[in-house]
């Protein structure tokens, strides 16, 4: 009876003369008998009726659908025969994509999987555009009405339900279910996307000091919100930390097991930004660094997310220079996504093609033979500016060859940089240091694709045991499963969100030190990377 | 904060860098602080927008609306300023008549009364037909889908909240307040009233072995309901014991205080049932009897409720004989309520114009002079049955003189031995005696009207000095107001609800051999009554 929504077979005794308990306090009765704990038992009003119609047709007995909410049990619906199935789909709700699972309740097997284009985009790529977008007539007034309700917001939140409500449909068609049949949801965003799926005004998100509307959702039915499941599903929304720290990163810690483990654990999540966590069941402290952009679409001109044609592996032997690439589906190259770029800045490092600043070397000073030939091919030199041909025009999409140019590498310098100085400005904040860490987990396309092994070369993940790192895939749609099956997870939320150290770095000095110290391949002290091979000499 | 809403001052600071608290996170945690337990505090979907930009737009300072409710804390409104006056409607909603107050939920002052007839009633004078109204369509479906809604039974909530809202708009009125003022309401009513208030089907009510449908109503607000007071409004409905023990009574035993004494009390509340409950803190017993219809409306041919130009009041002087009577707003008679009836029966009885049997005595054989010559002008003898004329033509409404027939006077010998037969039962079934019994509460029109001494005189109330009798009015009301008020007596009715046994008369061989005892005025044993002179002889 730990999952958000669970079945349970009532007998309870058809009334007499000397038994006249009215049929719902009757069910109550019975209810409470079954079940384990003593919080509140709710039969809603609407509810009232078909319940009571039901359980009397039934002979007295049948099988009452109870949602474990955190505010005590609700009664979701009386049936006369058991459910085959009680399916809860968990929902990633990115920014830019809706991630989404259908689990069986009772067992925790997955049923259907699917994903969908965040459509929200085309309002706006960022949630800045967005937030703006949601906002536009309630900036123009001074004071808002209290029930003032922007358009705009009223639309980017219909897109959600909309495109949640066509998910869920996929879903329920994969499983062979009825959409009434999903009889919870449970939903994991950042704290903006939390905002506008509950069209709730972000006005104050971006805004100093940055104060969400809120951060612990109410509880919500599936019907308050429009959605086309099961109208009395549950829908259990991630609480968030703060604006920049949203549920999403709170159901990846939860997802990671980091919070109820006595060994110290790191997460690191890179989107946009690069969030760090690092804690135990004790204490548990965060922050965020940009150090996603060079990785995903945003600063490489030929970067791109994974995706069809992202070239996502590379290598140059470091003898023959014999180079190989791999792209997504196996299709002509378009760009490189986040981990065929740490592959690809590896392996210029490793066959020194670039020095330890992430400068590409100049061909023609090369006494190297083998090397020289190979740069004569692959190195471009325009206007005084070098680039590194990953794909040549003749085996491109559309003939657009992909470049790395100087300017890709110098910001994914500055990315590997940061992201060092976040992991060891964390680990020093709390007097421990890589070594003591059990688990480091990455999560997130990033994490799924990267080969933690050249992320090391880089200096961008500390030297570790390789089998210190693991990839946890999407941790935000991890946790929103977890929370789906259990009322541990669920409660487990609260305590993260409230034990949560959130450490500011625009503001510490000692980061943008040990920042100054990353900015070479793999760091200014080579001494923390004894695996890494150093070369000397700079252009 | 005992009433069922309440509100309270709250002032929290701003949020700033280093305290990025979302703001209705920080609005809980400042109402956390002010409130006295740790129950759940709610603050529902639809509230957070305008909760939320009231609460920032006066500086993070105001005035929280809070429903108590069973359940919890829950927000319901969030006002700049403090309000005036936080006003309750109490109801009585009562199967011919809605009767109401409103009080200021702060102090407890009543602001305004008022009360309006049941438009029901030209869909059913009494509940069975009601049902049958509700039911209509209902009955003609072996197994109704679960949520089918019977078109009567819609018809007929529909009336009972259009008249709310019409008696709320005149309290308001009244009290100079705009509808959404009143922020709360409290039902009492019978177990089917309530039934039709909440649309929720009746059908098992009036059917072997009389079950309800609920008898623990749900949390309601007023907006589920279509109430015009305010949407937020908490709805508290007196929960019920059975089909045939409503909340109306519950209510009665919350007014009387019986349950809160350590002293053993007895209600007594004559509508078309008489309902009697006897008890203390400890336990509480109760039944109902058919003594009602006699005294009301139903049986007396002039029998008539309590209303203009009902007869409330008579006397005849046992020496004079002069007979004088007071009507109600003092306009011709046009009938004789409950109380008037009491009073002339006893009239009779001691001015041996009736025996102890209730038989209009032949004005041919009294030998006293003026007795016979007052006999002569009001009795009436038509194909051997005798009537007694307590208003003559001229003197009367519309010339219909108001007669008191032996066949009401044998109705009403009926009626007063069954409520003595009824009491006697109850007092013995506990083993304790009338004396043992510190106050006696007698509720509704009846209890207001009747003069205990004459009902004494008759053997229909027990031979009990007069300061035992209290009459408490609208106790359903007055139980209504307390649950407003205060949390404890909201707790109460659960606990009368829970503890109250039911004491079945059509079955009890007890009550049936003291109700042919209790035929005789007084009584066949005299000596239970010696305040009350005896006369012999039976025609």
């Amino acid at each position: 009876m730990k999952p958000i929504v669970c079945s349970v077979r009532v007998e309870a005794g058809p009334p007499g003369l000397h038994d006249n308990t009215a049929d719902l306090d009757r069910l109550q009765q019975a209810l409470r008998a079954i079940l384990a704990d003593d919080r509140s038992l709710a039969i809603p009003f609407e509810r009232m009726v078909p319940v009571a119609r039901v359980f009397r047709e039934s002979g007295f007995a049948g099988y009452a659908l109870l949602n474990n909410q955190d505010q005590g049990w609700v009664l979701a619906d009386f049936l006369a025969n058991r459910p085959q199935i009680i399916a809860g789909m968990a929902l990633d709700l990115g920014t830019t994509h809706l991630e989404a699972t259908l689990l069986d309740m009772e067992g925790g097997n997955i049923l259907a999987e699917g994903n969908l284009e965040n459509r929200q985009i085309s309002f706006g790529a960022d949630i800045l555009s967005r937030i703006h977008y949601a906002t536009a007539k309630r900036r123009q007034q001074k004071q808002p009405a209290p029930d003032f309700l922007d358009p705009g917001l009223h639309e980017l939140q219909q897109i959600i339900i909309s495109a949640i409500n066509e998910l869920a449909g996929q879903l329920a068609n994969k499983a062979g279910l009825k959409l009434d049949e999903i009889r919870a949801l449970s939903v994991s965003g950042n704290t903006t996307m939390s905002h506008l799926f509950l069209g709730v005004d972000p006005y104050h998100i971006c805004r100093e000091p940055y104060i969400p509307l809120f951060n612990r959702p109410p509880a919500l039915e599936a019907a308050q919100l429009g959605l086309a499941i099961h109208r009395a599903a549950p829908v259990w929304i991630m609480p968030s930390v703060g604006s920049y720290f949203g549920g999403d990163l709170v159901s990846g810690i939860l997802a990671c097991g980091m919070a109820q483990s006595d060994k110290t654990r790191m997460l690191i999540d890179v989107g946009t930004n690069a969030e760090v966590v690092l804690g135990n069941s004790e204490w548990l402290i965060a922050c965020a660094g940009a150090a996603g952009p060079a990785l995903e679409g945003g600063v490489a001109r030929m970067g791109m997310r994974a995706g069809p044609g992202a070239i996502e592996y590379v290598t140059i032997d470091p003898l023959s220079y014999k180079m190989e690439y791999r792209t997504i589906d196996g299709v002509p190259p378009r760009g490189i996504c986040g981990s065929g770029l740490i592959d690809l800045v590896a392996a210029l490092y490793l066959t020194q093609l670039i020095d330890i600043r992430g400068k590409i070397r100049d061909p023609n000073k090369e006494r190297d033979q083998a090397r020289a030939a190979f740069m004569k091919t692959h190195i471009l030199e325009r206007d005084g500016v070098r680039s590194f041909i990953v794909a040549g025009k003749k085996e491109s999409f559309q003939g657009q060859e992909v470049l790395l140019e100087q300017i890709d590498l110098d910001a994914m310098i500055r990315s590997k940089a940061a992201m060092y100085a976040v992991l060891k400005t964390l680990i020093s904040q709390v007097g421990l240091d890589f070594s003591d860490i059990e688990e480091i987990a990455v999560a997130g396309a990033f994490g799924r694709h990267i080969n933690p092994e050249r992320a090391i070369t880089l200096g961008m993940l500390p030297d570790l045991p390789l089998s210190v790192y693991r990839a946890i895939g999407n941790s935000s749609l991890r946790g929103a499963e977890k929370v789906l099956l259990d009322r541990a997870a669920r409660l487990a939320c609260e305590e993260i969100v409230s034990s949560i150290t959130y450490l500011e770095l625009n503001v510490n000095q000692e980061f943008m030190i040990r920042f100054s110290g990353s900015r070479f391949i793999p760091h200014t002290d080579s001494s923390l990377f004894p695996s890494v091979p150093s070369f000397s000499g700079i252009e």
